[in-house]
């Protein structure tokens, strides 16, 4: 039987639809970031400006967050030596552990390989505990939450996105079974954030158990980083918190927090957490040092948020199609797959800027963007070179602007005339 | 509703089936490997040596491999910056996949953060690409591949452990519709090594496609550590090759490797890939150093041979029950829960020995055991150590011998009047 030909035909169906997806090969460098070089398949090498990292507030690139890294390695080697259980619970782990659980104001926290196997694990293990349980999923939620959705045996029923009153309506219909309310606080394609107190409100108000993906807000809402939860006051009123060590904190791993009881459930019922070699204690004391340090700097949010809000302002005023939201997002619409790679493209190609396309699967056909993430590592120097860019590839490739731009052109000495303010947004 | 309880009830019915988990608080040390320090509950700490570990030739503790972690980490950083696709495809894990590649003699490979994972996304990636597909799978499969089988679509079968009659029987009666076997090339519990050249031969003969987990064989076994393949001769017989980097590499993370136009399918329809932060570019480059030093040291691999064969050896001279099989790993029966972990904690608290009980679900109840894993950094004097506290703790138990023991007594002198041979198992 020729077996290669099923594995042709699904490479050229993504590649009809427009959908296949072509990696592009970076190497960061941490004087330089968010710069970093880009090979070719030539061969060659460019400098470019990463503006899609989900390394949020440069945390991978930070020196105490690296000297963690280092110093653990060269003490206790590269690896941790096997799954949890056979000798894999390193010193750093437990203190990373213990690090989460406070970050949150849980009794415990533990910690996993990624943040997509914790939302695995977690939301299959909870709901196959609960008889008869019945799970209540954010239509938005992100892939890793639906397959622990889909691995449990549970019932399950898709609530519209933030619609609280769908959301009542299906709590009212359940009854007096056990029900989790699954959902995220940030939604990292729109940037949309959840109504988390109203939501733990109904939770109570209808006796149901909540679990809740921070993963694109942990380290950067809050006032010590514990996410849109901390920030709404509502950490108590949430059952279990689960967050990436990733994105915020800028190094691998994932991890939930939530009563002693509840976790040590988890780690006791979850194949996926008890049948895998746990983090290397290098890479939990990188993480550990990135939860520390954010717990005391609400510079870094600040300087997050003022980057974010001037990219924001700056595209706008240039006419390009941002998505409104109240988060650190940036959302550019293309709603074309095909224009949207094109996009992208063009900018690596001519502009040495780095976004990937956002296409179907991820969002939705006819939602296609761009998707920007501003860190506080990008100085106004960096926004205004990426704003005349992005006017030059709307102009060159005929995509539709808000409105005509107005304020700025693409020769080269349009940067001397733009009227955006120098912001220096320093990285420590 | 009151939730807690029935985490509550689940966590006592561990306990009372004696299956309730506690990690040992360990730290390893660089200098001193297969020694660590054991962090007690009451704040203590005690020295001792690790008899268990799956970092099997001690590469997680290696200069070269620590080296490659500690420059990558200080040079880009400490995480990748996102999903492979978004900003995680480093130049470090672009060289990975290369290496990998190479090393089993094929045209690609794709990198996971985990085996755990990689079996996941790929068994369940490639059933679910060939239409009507029928999985056979080995009854003594590790959980990954079975999550990874119960994930697809597919009908699947289950044929008795490395029994090629009846895998013979299943694939003759499901005549021409795609076949996938799915197997292990060494099962880590029992140390069973697979029959792979026969089962390519009937792959070959029924026209079944092949995936082989080497999770415990890569690094370890074959003229440059490809694995139980390499060594048998039938890497190029085998249509897909999983194996992990955190055992015999000592680090973190897993991969496959085989036809590009198969590795680059699973890259583009995988979920559990797809949704996820790459592995760090100092990880990567860690692997990549382990790989690229084990391809040029058939001497390590011997080592690691002779310090297997002589601790069994010892072991069953000493009358202790060694369950016999051809490779690596030396489970030692007990064949009772409560007991098992009992002669744990002995070897732990009385001996500084350290090997965690291997107990139901992990293995059958009644063939619970230790499970010893010696590595090219144990030398003679541990192997004696070790021997001793073993015939103790069987004493003190009354845990039954194969035979009684002989030469060893229990009495702090005995060391000297042992006969093993005092052997210097180099770490280099
Ligand atoms: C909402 C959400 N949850 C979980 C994950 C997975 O986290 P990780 O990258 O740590 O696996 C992601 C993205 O990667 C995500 O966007
Ligand atoms: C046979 C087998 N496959 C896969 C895995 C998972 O590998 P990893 O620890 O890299 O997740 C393991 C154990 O950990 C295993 O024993």
């Amino acid at each position: 039987m020729d077996y290669r030909r099923f594995f042709e035909t699904a490479i050229t169906r993504l590649q009809d639809e427009r959908r296949y997806r072509v990696f592009a090969h970076l190497e960061r460098c941490v004087e330089c970031f968010p710069r970093a070089l880009w090979h070719r398949d030539d061969g060659t090498t460019q400098d470019v400006t990463i503006w899609c990292s989900n390394d949020y507030l440069g945390m991978g690139q930070h020196p105490e967050v690296i000297a963690a890294m280092v110093d653990t390695a060269a003490r206790v080697g590269a690896g941790s030596g096997g799954t949890r259980n056979i000798s894999g619970t390193s010193h750093a782990i437990v203190e990373l552990e213990s690090e989460l659980a406070d970050l949150h104001g849980k009794e415990a926290a533990l910690v996993f390989t990624s943040g997509w196997i914790s939302n695995l694990a977690a939301i299959s293990t909870i709901a196959d505990l609960l008889p008869d349980c019945l799970i209540l999923s954010d239509a938005s939620n992100h892939n890793s939450m639906i397959e622990g959705v889909k691995r449990s045996r549970a019932e399950r029923k898709i609530f519209r996105h933030n619609d609280l009153g769908h959301l009542e309506e299906l709590l009212a219909a359940a009854g007096a079974r056990p029900k989790l309310i699954v959902f995220e606080s940030l939604y990292s394609m729109n940037g949309n954030i959840a109504p988390v107190a109203e939501i733990a409100a109904l939770a109570e108000r209808y006796g149901a158990m909540t679990y809740i993906d921070e993963v694109h807000a942990v380290g950067m809402y809050g006032a010590r980083g514990g996410g849109v939860c901390e920030q709404a006051g509502v950490m108590d009123r949430i059952d279990v918190i689960e967050g990436t060590l990733a994105k915020g904190f800028g190094t691998l791993g994932g991890y939930i927090a939530g009563d002693r009881v509840i976790i040590d459930a988890i780690r006791s019922y979850a194949a996926s957490f008890i049948f895998t070699t746990a983090l290397p204690p290098a890479v939990a004391a990188a993480a550990t040092a990135a939860v520390r340090l954010l717990k005391t700097r609400p510079d870094l949010r600040a300087a997050h948020q003022r980057a974010t809000h001037i990219t924001k302002h700056a595209l706008g005023a240039a006419g390009l199609p941002v998505l409104e939201n109240g988060s650190h997002i940036v959302p550019v619409m293309v709603r074309e797959a095909e224009l949207c790679k094109a996009a992208s493209d063009m900018l690596l190609e001519r502009h040495g800027i780095y976004i990937q396309p956002i296409n179907y699967p991820t969002v939705a056909r006819g939602t296609e963007r761009l998707r920007i993430t501003p860190t506080p590592c990008h100085t106004g120097e960096h926004i205004v070179t990426l704003v005349e860019a992005m006017v030059d590839v709307w102009n060159t490739l005929g995509i539709a602007f808000v409105e005509p731009p107005q304020h700025l052109h693409v020769d080269p000495e349009s940067r001397e005339r733009c009227t955006y303010p120098e912001i220096k947004l320093a990285a420590q």
